[in-house]
């Protein structure tokens, strides 16, 4: 596979601005997330604050930003992200199985909603996960439970399923999850992850469910999973104003930096990342 | 004159992004500026880089955000501020003559373009001025040259015809200036500008004009001569994340905060300059 200059994870308003700039920049662009963008923005009946669109609503935004990516040739790369790696002069990219390269890596993944589950963070890797693809085979023949909070967890519980001995589901959207028949929906609030050295329960507010892995899978990973060695405050990249993180050549933008949680701030923090990633590339060549 | 809640100057993207979500979100505005909005917009042929609207000319995006603003009931107050003042609780705000008074303020004013000449900082305030409003009083009956930048300085140059003894203009545009009979306009390039004590003439490429004072009438005023005591970097406003400057209660946004200068990045600024503004002004409310 081909190393591209700037690798941009995330189709919201702050990936895709930065998406844009970067092509603008006549930079080559890998932008990984979902076709259909942000959920964020989809979900929003009127939009009263984007500066030049009075009144938007979230599906036209989407629309016109679908139409702006495809008449500057961009397409989505639908792919989710499960860990980036900085390796020296370019970025190993885990996504969905696969290694992407990239010169730059610009995170635009949104926030993570809500607290982890007591026991998450010290069970994390024995036994909880956040990556069905990474971590299926070592739960062969074995139960697990899935914490799912959206369309992607669904497809991800019944990959899970056709591997591991059973998965239990439990449905963290209002929705009825549409699963397959080897996918048991269990109908309680996940409350605690419990275990010595690897998980051996899920709590509910019903009861309590042995099982040997946990698969929580949110709509993002909390930034400092997403890159090891990435400096975080309250969950959040730590950036300059030039969009800059603690990792040369990694940039931020979006609600991932940060409160305000807003489109036309997100867009704006994507445009300067994207100047940013394209003035380091620029400054590295010149080096050379 | 009623005291407003955020005062905002400028009306570029900046600006106008500021004003809209500071109305969406309850506040008093008082938006200062052009109601042709910038400049810097209406003369771009088209915006490659806005996310939301492909290939928008600057006359389109100008359009959109009057009718948003419109639609929002926010009027623009046609008036270059000279000078902001905290003022403890409140700030003064010169502008064009009259003192108004806002609670909080975002400075949204753009750059500077260029360097100041030799002799302009030394003579500041001792023959040279950048308001014609606040100074012609002092030149009565003596000779003045005016630098001038664009048709907001001929606009000055003809008042100062009023009431000085006699205005030589010198345009700095390519455009030929459009002034009264009473103002002679110079051909020359100004070079540097004379004087030991006060000002005694304005030396250009040709020659050397003996003058009392020189107004230097620029689009934008240097940040740090707008608002004393405001911290600057060469010659941008210090801010951080939140669009706060070193003085509480004045943010700013956009190209005045330095670099990149970009439409969406001075939209998304002024959105989280609002929002600190009104976060501010809420914190203030239940401190009482
Ligand atoms: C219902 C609703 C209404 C709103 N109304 C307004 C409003 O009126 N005005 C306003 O300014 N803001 C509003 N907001 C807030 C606004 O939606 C967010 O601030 C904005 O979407 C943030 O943009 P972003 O690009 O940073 O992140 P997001 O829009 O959250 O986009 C991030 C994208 O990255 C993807 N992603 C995450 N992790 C990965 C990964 N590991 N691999 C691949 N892709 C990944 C996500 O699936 C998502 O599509 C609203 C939000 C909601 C939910
Ligand atoms: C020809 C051209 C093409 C461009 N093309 C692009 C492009 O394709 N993409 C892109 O992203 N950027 C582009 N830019 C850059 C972009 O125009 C600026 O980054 C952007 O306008 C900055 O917005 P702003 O609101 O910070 O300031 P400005 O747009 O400069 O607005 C500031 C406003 O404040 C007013 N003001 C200043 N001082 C005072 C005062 N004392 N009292 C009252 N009002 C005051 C000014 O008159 C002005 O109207 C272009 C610029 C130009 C000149």
């Amino acid at each position: 596979m081909e190393r591209v200059d700037i690798a941009i994870i995330g189709t919201g308003p702050a990936g895709v601005s930065a998406a844009i700039t970067a092509k603008v920049r006549n930079k080559s662009v890998l932008l990984i997330g979902s076709r259909e963008l942000s959920e964020k923005m989809s979900k929003a009946h009127q939009i009263l604050n984007y500066p030049g669109l009075p009144e938007v609503s979230g599906a036209d935004l989407v629309a016109g930003y679908k139409k702006q990516l495809a008449g500057l040739g961009i397409e989505v790369t639908e792919k989710r992200v499960n860990a980036v790696y900085a390796m020296g002069d370019y970025f190993g990219i885990q996504a969905s199985g696969e290694i992407l390269e990239a010169s730059t890596v610009i995170l635009a993944a949104g926030i993570v909603m809500g607290k982890p589950f007591p026991g998450e963070n010290k069970l994390l890797g024995s036994g909880v996960s956040y990556c069905a693809t990474c971590d299926a085979q070592f739960f062969r023949g074995k139960e697990v439970a899935v914490i799912g909070y959206g369309r992607e967890a669904e497809q991800e519980a019944d990959y899970l399923a056709e591997i591991v001995g059973k998965v239990h589901y439990f449905p963290m959207g209002k929705e009825e999850p549409q699963l397959s028949d080897a996918v048991e929906v269990v109908h309680e609030r996940p409350k605690a992850i419990t275990g010595t050295q690897t998980v051996s329960a899920l709590e509910t507010d019903a009861g309590s469910h042995p099982v040997d892995g946990v698969f929580i899978l949110r709509d993002a990973i909390a930034p400092s999973q997403l890159v090891p060695g990435l400096a975080t405050e309250e969950n959040h990249v730590k950036v300059n104003l030039q969009m800059e993180t603690n990792l040369p050549g990694l940039f931020a933008c979006g609600d991932i930096t940060g409160k305000p949680y807003q489109y036309i701030k997100a867009a704006g923090q994507g445009n300067v990342a994207a100047l940013s990633a394209a003035e380091y590339l620029d400054k590295k060549k010149r080096e050379i």
